[in-house]
This record gives C-alpha cells, structure tokens and sequence, in this order.
C-alpha cells in the first residue's frame, strides 16, 4: 500500500522502514511550523502548529479509552460544540514527550491555556483550536513551555513543511510517517496529505496513535466526519502491535476547502466522492502501514488475512487474537513457522471455527491443512519464507464467507528492552 | 499462599520459585509412575500413570479453546458418559513433549490406543482412562511409544511418586509443582495432593495448563465437580502469564473414598465439606501461585489488586486487562513504577471507570491518587520497592463494592528467547 518516491531516509531506522518518503506538495489553506520548546527532548523539535485558513472544517476519532487524556476530552467538545454547523477549526497544537493524560485539573488547565495563546497568536476562538498530545502518561504538562514559541511558529508557518510535521510528533518512533494522494473531484483535482505516529501502545478500536490527515476539498464536516468513520475501520483499526490502548488516540482530518475549482461536498454519500473516497482509504491505509513497520522493536511486518469465516467481524475477531498472540508473534520473531500456536489463537478467540476445517499459509505455503499438519509440509522452504521481513499468514476457516485483514508485526527482545526503559 | 517444607529444590529454576518442597504424603487409593517413553526429550521422563482405586469419583474442567486437543475430547467425553451416576475412572494417562492437538484423526487413533493399552495393562474399560497431553501442538503423538512402557509402570506404580510425577509432565516448567494439605471431614482426616505444570500459554477462562488433584475423601463425582468449579475461579483462572491459551489446559480432580472412616458426601452443599473446601482452595491456589511464578522468563510475581469498581466481574476484567498488557508487564521488567501505564489498561478495558477516582499503589506506596501523581510521591521509595521480585499493585476505582485478585508476571527478554526458539 506504501508506494514513496523520492528523498531516501535515514539509515538509524526500523529495518521495515519504506526506503523512501514520497515529496509531500502542500496544501491550499494548512500553513505548518515546529518547535522546540523543550518539553522533554533535548536537541529536537517536540511541537507542532498547523494554521489553517477560515472555514476548514474538522472531523475526528479517539481513543475508546475510559480514561482518555486532558486533549482528546478537549478535542471531542471543540467537535461537538461544533456539530450543528459543521465543527470549525484555525489551528492544530500537537506536542511530543508529554501526553497530558491523567494529569487531572492540571491537565485541563494545560489544555485551555495552550489553545488560549495560540488563538490570540492566530485571532481566533481558543475553541476553533485542536489539541493533541504524546508521550508520557502522568506526569504535568508545562504548557508555558508554547507560550515562548508560538508567536513565531504562526510567523513562521509554511506550506511545506511536512516532514518536518511528522518528525516533531515522534516518540520512539524511528522514522517520520507521511503519505499522500491526489484524488478528482468532479473536475478538480484535490490534495490530501496525512502524517502519523505511532510506534508501541497501538491496538484498534479506537482512532489509535496520533494522525493527521489534510485536505484542500471543499467537505463539509458532517461528510468529513462519514469519511474518516468509514476509513479508520481498515486501516489504523486494522493495526496492533501490542493490544494496549492508549489513553491519547487521535485521528483528525482537516478539509480547508481552498482547492480553488472543486464543488462542495456536504453529503458523504455524494457520487462525486468516488475518487476521493479510495485516494482517502489509500493516505490511511498508508500511514497505518507505516505505524505497524514502526511498532517498537519490530523485525517482521506481518499480514494476517483470515478467509471462510462466518462474518468480517468474526474474521476481524480471530484475525486480532492472532495478531495479539504473545507466542505468535515470539514464534515470528524465531522465525519458525509455527502453525500450532496460530491454531491456539484461532481458538481462544471464542469465534466460530471448526478446528478439522482449518488451513494454515505462511507467505503462500501451505503448512497446515484440514486439522493436521500439510502432507506436502516442506520445511526447509518454510524456514526459508520465515527468514523474510515480511511475512503474509492466512488462515482459512472454511465456515463462511467472513474475510478481514489486520497487520502486526513481531514480538522481539528489543520491543521488552524499549518498553522496560522509556516511561510513556 | 504457598508454604512449603521439606526438601530444597534445585538451583537452576526460577529465581521466583518456592525455596523448598513440601513432603508430600501418599493418597490411599492412588498409586504412581514414571517412564521414558523417548516422546520429544532425552534422559528425562515424559509419562505419567496413576492407577486409582477402584470407585475412584472424577470431576474435570477444561480449555474453553475452540480448537480444544484430541485428550481433550476423550476427557470430556468420558465425564459425560459417566454423569448420570459420578463419572467413574480407574487411571490418569499423561504424556509431556508432545500435545497431541490439531492431529486429526491420527490424534483420536492415539487417545484411543492410548487408553486401550492402559486398561488392557491394568484391567478396566478404555473409558476409565482420562488422559492428557502437553508440549509440541500439530505435531503426530506416536502413541506406540506408551506401549512399551505401560506394563512396566503399572508393575511399579507406587503411592509417593509425587514429585517425580510433577517432573514427568514438565515442558518448559523450571520446577515441579506439587502442593498437599490435609482436612477434617467429620471426625476423619482426609489429604488433598496436588501437581501442575504451567510456563507459557496461560490464561483464565478455561482450566490453564495441567493439573491434577487427588483426594483419599469420599466424594461423589457431582459434588467433586461443584468443588472444583468454585475452586478453580480464584485459582487457576485468576492466573494470566501471556494472556495466551492452550488448546490442552486440563485440570482433572480425583476421589478415591479410601480414606477409611470419612462419611460419603454427595452434594457439594454438605456442611460437613467447609474445612474440605478450605483446604482444597489453598492446594488450587498454591498450585496455581507456582505457575506464575514459573511463568516463562518470570523475574517478578506481580499481584495485581483491583477494589472499589462496580463488581467483582468488574474488577476481575479491569485485573486481567492490567495483567495482560505488554507495557505494564514490560515496565515491572524494567522496574520502573509507570502507573501511566496502568491507567491506560485500566481505561482500555472497557468496565465502569472514573479517571479522576482513581488511586495506584504499588507495594503499599501510593504513587497516583485522584487522577494525578500523588503529591507525596517518593521516587526514591518507589525504585527501591520494584526491585523486590514479589510486586503488589493495587488499584483502587472508587465507584463500587467490587474487588478482585490476580496474578501475573512481568514479560522479559528470556520469554521472548524462550517462545522465540522453542517449538510448543
């Protein structure tokens, strides 16, 4: 699904990392800057301001946290105070090294106090401002921190800045993520740019990790807000890397409406979304990609596509308790082929499957077939195939004719050693 | 909950295991032996036959996998065969190495061989004849290696076997786990043994890993069922190494009645049963600590403690969620007490919760109160106590009566390497 052209990155990164980023055009109506104010980083940037222009509207998905950070409660209030009209958005402030996340009354203040001095930098309504922060839990966010530097972020911003955007957002990622596409609507041609980080405590059900996604269509929010709804569901939902679920989650899509020549969009439903709609899936489809490549410690991207079951959400189901598996993906990791631990997580995902019906690929080669091991089981071309960084597992249940997909990656002693060390 | 006396065990085990083993008495009615059928291991035993006394009562719980092992079946089958007047059963049949699940009908041939053999060798039907597996999964059981050995272990069975039974069904167990406790029914003294083997691929809901508990009391088969159910809640299914669950986790429970002046009981409501019940709870309940505390890689026995949430079902999912998260387990690896982490598994596991009610302690030190870091945090006090190898981390929800235990451990490099070679 990644497809990058262009500037090669760095080489101290996930071995999964694509071997180049695509040159990322700006954006009509998103003028973006970073910063380092210092938050918890030495010698990098850790914010981020996006200005956008008048009448960009906003759509968002977070966390389904019953604890969710001091931001994604600011950011779902800005949307709802907004829903009648089509929630209305002038800026972005995301910073890393701080998730302002259990950090109670602090935490709130932290977030009024970071959209009031961006809203007077800008001249807006500090509820026209959105929020997002990443890194560690618990502890207060500084926010006077912004105060020294937003100033001459909004004097600064820019229309191409966008890997600089992504890099400023990264926590133990290891490679900045950004993607995008060009879509027609009718017969105009819109952007859409997205960046994201990611890296550990991703699982779905929820908007996982942060993104951002932009556009210069003209899309009303109640349409944005369909689109991102409908587009989360197979990408950033599709991925895990460790089952855990962050209390900061936030996807956001911004539509500035600048692209000169395109007609407005208010319904998602609208024929002429057609194009939109799949370059939309494609920018998310992406960046999700690039979020499993990243999970921490990871050697191997693994694809697991579950076949025969009795629903995509049975398929989904026994797809996600595979990609969850301790012992799969440890077996991955060893690079050993070892279809018994897939069939223990087929079957304590408490799904539909009959175990005498179940077949078992790894990169194409059958191991498993009808209950038992594969007559035709050839083990030095599985070891060879497990040698890969990327490795495709399907599963057939023969049931139905539920299919889902969801990526992971492995479960590796470097994943233990960055997550017994960095307190997020 | 485990306390031991007697021998001390070896010192290539887990830094976690108990210093010493207790002397376990012979059960009236129960008879031992180990052999080397040659399954998968050099040099060491890999089967186990008890031969039990004719009216012998047999009660069983069971993996809830829906991809459950051939021994599985054959075990179930028998207790439902026999539950109209108390399942019957003359010998135990275990075999380490190979677990004989997702084999086909290969699998159901060898149960069958198996416990034609045993019978054949000891006098009974095939289906008094429970059996159990562990080790490889998917892999063919040659049952005709029990068969040049059964003969001979029912010629040497003998009445205190006990630790070199809980030797023969390791896998990758650091250390047999044995547990005995003795009880007054009536004016008699009944034992109560037991023996398990855990390490990777444990979680609740099912029966986790093998287990066997035998009894000299007279105890009908479905009043022994009722006890071990209720027993096995607070035990075994409170105990989560990987969150990952066997397709073989069997615990099966025997009443030989040889004890000789006991009175018959057969309703698990009997009066008479509450010292019994006692005392069985803590065999299940020590058997159940040395599994996780020889959980694959274990460094630290981390009890996890949830109060004040909406019920005990409540605070038993908000435990596991606690307890299964990669960060949490990664993080008490690293001795670090991130309570940022735990609120994000407290906040992901979808029960009643309120962020800003919440309170973390871990050994006693209170480290979060009230939706923020406790103002009388110490960090020194708090790094002290995670260095100790028994964490208790509590949690405290605010909102209710309900409260729950569990135990886990933390998740290492040594399981990475452990799962990562090993083919289970």
């Amino acid at each position: 699904m990644t497809n990058f052209e262009g500037s090669t990155v760095a080489t101290d990164v996930s071995p999964l990392a694509p071997k180049s980023v695509p040159d990322m055009p700006p954006i009509a109506g998103v003028r973006l800057a970073t910063a380092a104010a210092g938050i918890k980083y030495r010698d990098r940037t850790d914010v981020l301001l996006a200005v956008l222009a008048p009448g960009t509207t906003v759509a968002g998905v977070f966390t389904q946290s019953k604890c969710p950070s001091a931001p994604v409660e600011w950011c779902r209030a800005n949307l709802k105070g907004g829903k009648s009209s089509g929630a209305k958005v002038r800026a972005l402030v995301v910073n890393s090294g701080n998730a302002n996340a259990f950090t109670g009354k602090t935490g709130r203040e932290a977030c009024r106090f970071t959209a009031k001095i961006a809203a007077r930098a800008i001249g807006c309504a500090p509820a026209d401002v959105f929020l997002a922060s990443t890194g560690v839990i618990g502890e207060p966010l500084n926010a006077n921190a912004f105060d020294g530097v937003m100033e001459g972020m909004v004097a600064a911003a820019r229309g191409a800045a966008w890997l600089d955007a992504a890099r400023a957002i990264m926590t133990t990622d290891t490679f900045p993520k950004v993607a995008t596409a060009s879509a027609k609507i009718g017969k105009a041609t819109v952007t859409i740019n997205g960046i994201a980080k990611g890296a550990g405590m991703i699982a779905p059900d929820m908007a996982t990790m942060l993104s951002f996604v932009f556009t210069d269509a003209p899309i009303g929010a109640r349409a944005l807000q369909s689109l991102l709804r409908e587009g989360v569901t197979d990408s950033f939902n599709a991925v895990t890397i460790d089952g855990d679920t962050s209390t900061s989650d936030t996807l956001l899509a911004f539509a500035t409406g600048a692209a000169s020549d395109a007609p407005r969009i208010t319904r998602a439903t609208d024929p002429r979304l057609k194009n939109f709609r799949a370059a939309f899936a494609r920018v998310l489809g992406s960046l999700a990609e690039q979020v499993a490549r990243d999970g921490e410690g990871a050697r191997k991207l693994v694809e697991i596509t579950v076949e025969g079951a009795k629903s995509k959400a049975s398929a989904r189901r026994i797809a996600l308790s595979v990609a969850n598996s301790p012992l799969v993906k440890t077996a991955i990791a060893g690079e050993d082929a070892n279809w018994g631990r897939v069939v223990m997580a087929v079957g304590k995902a408490g799904e539909p499957a009959d175990r005498d019906r179940l077949s078992i690929w790894f990169n194409g080669i059958r191991v498993a077939h009808k209950g038992a091991r594969d007559p035709a089981y050839d083990e030095a071309a599985v070891s060879q195939t497990m040698k890969r960084d990327t490795i495709a597992l399907k599963i057939t249940l023969g049931l139905g004719r539920g299919t889902d997909r969801v990526l992971t990656c492995d479960l590796t002693k470097e994943y233990v050693a960055i997550n017994g060390d960095y307190r997020s």
